[in-house]
């Protein structure tokens, strides 16, 4: 089999913002890849139930999503009033503000959205038209940083490595995996944890990695410290939804607790860091962890498992300390977690090995 | 809520011979609480096949349907000539034997059966009588210790304690929670990890704390970690199939993972121990670790979620070294694992102090 760049790699494949039908368009990766489904959502609201109910994760796409659904949002008021205009602007952002606390893509690119609207809205310009265009320019941006950020790593990969992953590590993922499998030929294999409660890992992650060409063999949440104690897994990878200034991550509840045990076995832990810290977030103490609703942990595929009177606590990232961390890998180069804000005052031609490796 | 002593607590109530029907007769673990099935074995190898797809799980009670199992292939073969109930007798503990190779009762039991019933034979008695009589002595034996066992830990709980498990610990578990709760009048809430792919923390765990009075609280599997780092924890208590002489402890794969993550975390980890150690067993290498077919990693209640082409792979018990744990509970006492070998010279009216708590 020959790999092939796989269907979430490029964010453009997976996000459509129809003008003319006034329709945001979202893959369903609650139901990809047994069901390759459209969401259509055709107002603000709907755009916001799609990501809130994870139809788009990971924390690019779902930030991309809630670009367009602004711009959808003022797309419909563009005959209203300036007062008016403002109004819907800001119950839009509140809205969507709302949807997901913890990745940093979403309030980055919300913020940039609402200074470009209100500046247009200063100047007499039609706000929903230069949303629109910055959003559709930070795909591009994105999916570029994106390449870099994966082309990288693949430098990290060695013939006849098995990556242990959790959730969908995104297109950096893709892109790591289709330069190192496809373009330099090496061996590598993928063994994703399944990531209850929506098994990200067991459907998204492995359909992509199977795709590249990759052998992927899944494993439950509950499995990975045994398969690291028995040498099974060379080495450990993951995406981040957010970087801390510090070098701590957030990324999809039981990242930290692999880190752990990767540590404790001799296992490189490599983060995809994507386009880099988030300047506002001095430390991992600050980044909000998002609490979904618990009963989700109690269902499986839409049916509830857990007897009547049972709680669910559903915690939905976890936080890894820089310690744990072995290289945060960005489209900029690869980092020493500590020295991560180094990234903020880098070119973004950084050759690879700017910075050691491991210390 | 006045706390009662749930269904799983006595291994009769869940396990019957039925001799004059010629039935094994076993509660379906995989279906409780959400139906209350018995599956009705007619035969030794009916017997074998719930063992293996684990409609029964846990080490005693898996290993008592095996025991019974072995007489209802002896009474099947009582006309038999004394050759051909020898024969009969070889087979049915080479099938059962093959049925789940980690928990030591399983082996216990169908040697010292193999033993009484070679025996009998020799002296020209009924060896299904024996053996019979023997496995539902032991099932008396093992209630008592497993009773013993839990009121002993019931005094290492303290009121405002939230325990965090693994599958289900048994009927030691029930006990320790009774005695604390309804006897003792602690409040102490359970954390049970759903324990993919089959739900033994979700169903069977979930079920029991409630019936007896605890707040119940469930996790996914990859949820622990970040739970102990937030002091959400106080206590990691879980069973174990088998105990080796080094204080090494075999139990349900993800027991493993979380006892590292408590250490790191200040969690005391206690092992429900039951009747102690298994005197074959020198070291923790030595325990072997049952495989599992990987496709039932992949299915979620019977239907597959992996994409065709993924493979799974189902290590079904990971191995706790004694570092990590801080007590080991048994019927005789409360030991530090690395003195466990000591439970083999205590007598059972061992006081509960007897070995120091933690080191």
């Amino acid at each position: 089999m020959t790999g092939r760049l796989p269907l979430l790699t490029r964010r453009g494949d997976t996000l459509r913002y129809d003008r003319e039908k006034g329709i945001v368009a979202i893959l369903n990766r609650r139901l990809y890849p047994a069901e390759t489904v459209w969401v259509d959502c055709a107002d603000l609201e709907a755009v916001a139930r799609a990501i809130e109910t994870m139809v788009i994760q990971g924390g690019p796409p779902l930030a991309y999503a809630a670009g367009y659904g602004l711009a959808l949002a003022l797309d419909h008021a563009s005959d209203y009033s300036l007062a008016e205009q403002q109004a819907v602007l800001d119950q839009a952002l509140e809205r969507l503000r709302r949807t997901r606390p913890t990745a940093d893509d979403l309030h980055t690119i919300l913020a940039e959205a609402e200074r470009l609207a209100l500046q247009a809205l200063n100047q007499n310009k039609a706000p929903n038209d230069v949303v629109y265009a910055y959003v559709a320019d930070e795909i591009q941006r994105g999916d570029r940083s994106a390449e870099r950020c994966g082309v990288r790593a693949a430098e990290l990969l060695t013939d006849g490595d098995t990556i242990l992953t959790v959730c969908y590590p995104g297109a950096a993922f893709n892109w790591m995996l289709y330069t190192a499998v496809v373009k330099q030929g090496k061996q590598v294999a993928v063994m994703p944890t399944e990531t209850r409660p929506y098994g990200q890992g067991i459907r998204l992650t492995a359909s992509q990695a199977l795709e590249i060409g990759s052998q992927v063999t899944v494993i439950n949440d509950n499995m990975s410290g045994f398969c690291l104690s028995r040498d099974m897994i060379s080495v450990y990878i993951t995406a981040a939804d957010r970087i801390a200034l510090d070098g701590s991550i957030a990324n999809k509840v039981g990242t930290y607790t692999n880190a752990v045990l990767a540590k404790r076995h001799g296992v490189p832990f490599y983060v995809l860091g994507y386009d880099g810290p988030d300047i506002n977030t001095p430390t991992g103490a600050e980044i909000p962890i998002e609490e979904r609703n618990g009963d989700e942990v109690l269902m499986m595929n839409g049916q509830r498992i857990a007897p009547a009177g049972v709680r669910g606590y559903y915690p939905a990232f976890d936080v890894t300390p820089p310690e744990l961390i072995s290289s945060i890998v960005t489209d900029r180069g690869i980092y020493r977690p500590a020295m991560i804000e180094r990234y903020l005052d880098d070119s973004s031609d950084a050759p690879l090995d700017v910075i050691p490796l491991l210390g």
